[in-house]
């Protein structure tokens, strides 16, 4: 029996509910300026239907940093470019067992980063996208643009330099990887259009909408068009289990079970194949970078429509 | 459209097919003396629907030593057992990003098995159940031979003790979680219990059947018993796709898709929610301990029913 | 111009004085029964010079469980068993960066342990001579007894003991150790050899005689006797100093500059070529498992001496 | 009986014909053009006594790189400059147990490296230098002409450019010790004078000489400058005893006995306490950066004039 609007929207008014019960409990990204000022009070979510149906609640329409959530486009844009061929000889498929931006692993692999979604996996794509295109960054937010169906979306310069000038991690990953000759183009090239693709912002609403191409099999609802073959979007939502939540995957699909990437921004982008796309964002993370509330909303939303993909 | 059983037929043997060009490619596991002899040149495969109807191809009524796949059973076994409340305490729920059989993650992790699937997990959820069964070796086979609906199934007594005499390195992942005030029972009796798990020995049906559960929201389909609530078959098919191809699952979920677990016996038990539960078996392995053939067949299965969890 | 004999008392009491104030900022060894419960308000100190002369300060004739000081005993040992040719191929001679316990260099390296003073080092230097004498204990003890000059030197069974009871972490490395193939004889009597030569009993006097022979090119002073060649004695020095403190060396060598082998029951056993061997014992430790009070002693002693190796 | 200068020569040739049989066993540092040219069938030897005397054999007047041993020099700058009362909270004094250049460490380590002489410890040092002096390399360089008692040492700018064009790893380190806060100073002006340090250019008769004040208690023979108190030369010497030789400490401790600092530009020093100071240099390197040859020519020293600290 499928899901009436007013089932969803009680749905989504319990997610709701109960999320806001989790403000308090983390904390707000602190790494850059531009981040820690946030107001942690916040909270946001949005559902888009493969049918084109559309709910949200809360802060559904409070623009955001996506900060990590840009991986996926970075992604999907690396796997429709000329360097498309490569990228799996770069970047490996596996969860890390380890923090996002950690460099031990980088150098006992010898500079394999495990998968895309950590900060040097996504360093790797983004080489890849800026030795294929001339204008890098344009790129990545036209895809978005397109996959959001919405031409308002724009970077947050602020928080682009906010994030150069405190990116000395980055920069160590990025100068490891050029050592270990999996970087093609010049470093402060690279980690100018990574920074820039950080700092994008969108709403829970532009966030669930670019993620409905993944749950309607490569084809946008609200466009007609057919973004990516059906069998990548089943790839990419098996990447987004396996290594979308950093260090946190395990839990997530054992709570949760629904394909997922966080950024540290707050938000939450997930899918449920051949069903919804979902985005969540309330700023307060856990220990491990992901949001509190989002995780709780997406686990109360995946209870009560009795939908994962498990 | 729902697949018939000519459908079925024809994809089984198209997994055959295919799944055999494999063999030749990899390598028998040569740690035991017991199944180092074995002869690679073997295939098999059983498909056992929610609705009861099963498919067979190949060597599915030989038996094989399960191995791994013995700790999705000693999971549902801790879980419903008196020490359930204790045990995610104990082991954690995230990939491992290492080989199965490493002792570099325990000791950096102060004794927390990174998720039951590993050794180190496996060996404290046998602690569990030694802790709390006087005879945890009968209660493990027992519930095997009840999930599988089959009283036939029994301990490889050589396999066990060839198991143990090589199983030092076992012995020192026990000994290290003793130290680390992680297993309760005494190091001999829980390896002991350990070993002879994982000598169980399956026919491809068999394990098919006793993975029906898992597919079945904890309802078996043959006995109409339900034997666990629904959702932890739920929570226990999120470990087997984040968990349960040691160092391979990222790889596997992209190009399989299906929460699986394998043994280096050369089985992989796959559970497609609300459709299927499948056993491959073909000894041959990948570098990472993954039967080479059934990772392919099941490539293949998946593929040809358009069925993954993605 | 030499150390007259008052001057070396008027040393040992300030090595004395300075070392008490170290008391109670440390901690006893509390991972065994039997060491734990010692009275830690103890400090005794023997100085032998290569001319036969001797000067004790403190408990100097009290009995204190020697611990990792007996590796010096056992390396010697091997290196004069007909084992001998192979022992560095089995162990190596680096300082290990890393605990004296630690499991995780050995996976990373391949079953070679750093040094023959970290457990896994000593434990294969322990196979070796349980593999090439009958009654591997009595050989260790006779060794002991020669270079100490003193018949009463014995094993403390209840320490010996205490340590099986509580040495799963040893006994995880024995058994990594031999699943890499680096341990020949049984793992359990490899590990009743190395827990009884950790208990054997002796005083700073009897300590400081039985290095006499490192500070004497192998001769020595006391009997005569030559019990090993000169180039021996400098080689298992450079070993004291490089790997003789765990992963304290470095600060040892700033501080100190004196080759030197330590236990957690308290006891250091140092070296000046050419010029005196010293025992210090007090049992409280620092962090790194080092007496504390013995540190500072040979502090003291090696600036109002003005001899260091450096 | 001391040496003659007759003793001297003839245990020169020794050296130098017995180090010369290692030529071609080894491979030259290919890591920077500027270096990888170099004719790898050179030797040299210059060895310096604290009485003035000198003895020299081969190419001790050719310039070579000296790369990391420069990094004593710094050390020694940086231990007389205002920033000297915090270099030990910044700096570690153990060996690493790790290659000279890598990151793990410091990432599990928390930013501290473990020395100062691995690159990550030398960057520290060189930022401590560059926050304390308006022109650092001027203030270095001004150091090792005054320690060789030579105004014609320079830095050869090809090798220094080479050196940052391919510097990635160092740059990695330097952001990663950056975003850890154990750098003061911006990360390209730390690198741009560690370059240009690395690049210094000396004779073996220099570098000898510039050793001296370590082997005559901080006094130089030549000049009769007190150029360090006894008490930093002798924790200097100690500090090249147990890490001047990357993961070869211990065996060159075992083999040779002397504290030494090599670098990849096949130059190694090193200092006999009360004796000699000593420059070997041979540009093939063995598997972990130190020359071949030149370890070989100090083995021959050692056990010819029977002088070594143990």
């Amino acid at each position: 029996m499928p899901l009436t609007d007013r089932d969803l929207s009680t749905i989504l008014d319990d997610c709701a509910r109960e999320a806001r019960k989790e403000i308090g409990k983390g904390h707000v990204a602190d790494y850059i300026p531009a981040l820690a000022r946030i107001n942690p009070d916040q909270f946001g979510m949005a559902v888009c239907g493969v049918d084109g149906r559309e709910w949200v609640v809360g802060d559904s329409d409070s623009s955001f940093s996506i900060q990590s959530i840009s991986k996926v486009f970075t992604l999907a844009l690396a796997l429709q470019s000329p360097g498309a061929s490569g990228v799996w000889d770069r970047v490996g498929r596996e969860p890390s067992g380890n923090a996002f931006n950690s460099l031990v692993q980088l150098e006992s692999e010898q500079g394999l980063p495990r998968n895309p979604f950590i900060n040097a996996g996504a360093i790797v794509i983004t080489d890849v996208i800026t030795t294929h295109f001339v204008s890098p960054v344009l790129q990545i937010l036209g895809l978005v643009r397109r996959y959001a169906d919405c031409e308002d979306i724009y970077i947050d310069e602020e928080v682009a330099r906010s994030e150069e000038e405190s990116g000395h991690r980055n920069a160590a990953i990025a100068h490891l990887l050029k050592s270990q000759g999996n970087l093609v183009a010049d470093v402060d090239d690279v980690l100018a259009a990574y920074y820039r693709q950080c700092s994008i912002a969108m709403t829970c609403r532009d966030v669930a909408r670019a993620f409905l191409p993944l749950a309607a099999g490569g084809r946008h609802p609200l466009t007609g068009e057919t973004l990516m073959p059906a069998l990548r979007a089943k790839r990419i939502n098996s990447l987004l289990l396996t290594c979308g939540l950093y260090d946190g995957v395990g839990n997530f699909a054992f709570r949760v079970g629904i394909p997922a990437k966080s950024g540290v921004g707050g938000g939450i982008a997930a899918v449920i194949p051949g069903h919804f796309a979902i985005c969540v964002w309330s700023p307060e993370l856990d220990e491990l970078g992901n949001s509190l509330a989002g995780t709780r909303a997406l686990e109360i939303f995946a209870q009560e429509t009795n939908l994962s993909v498990f």
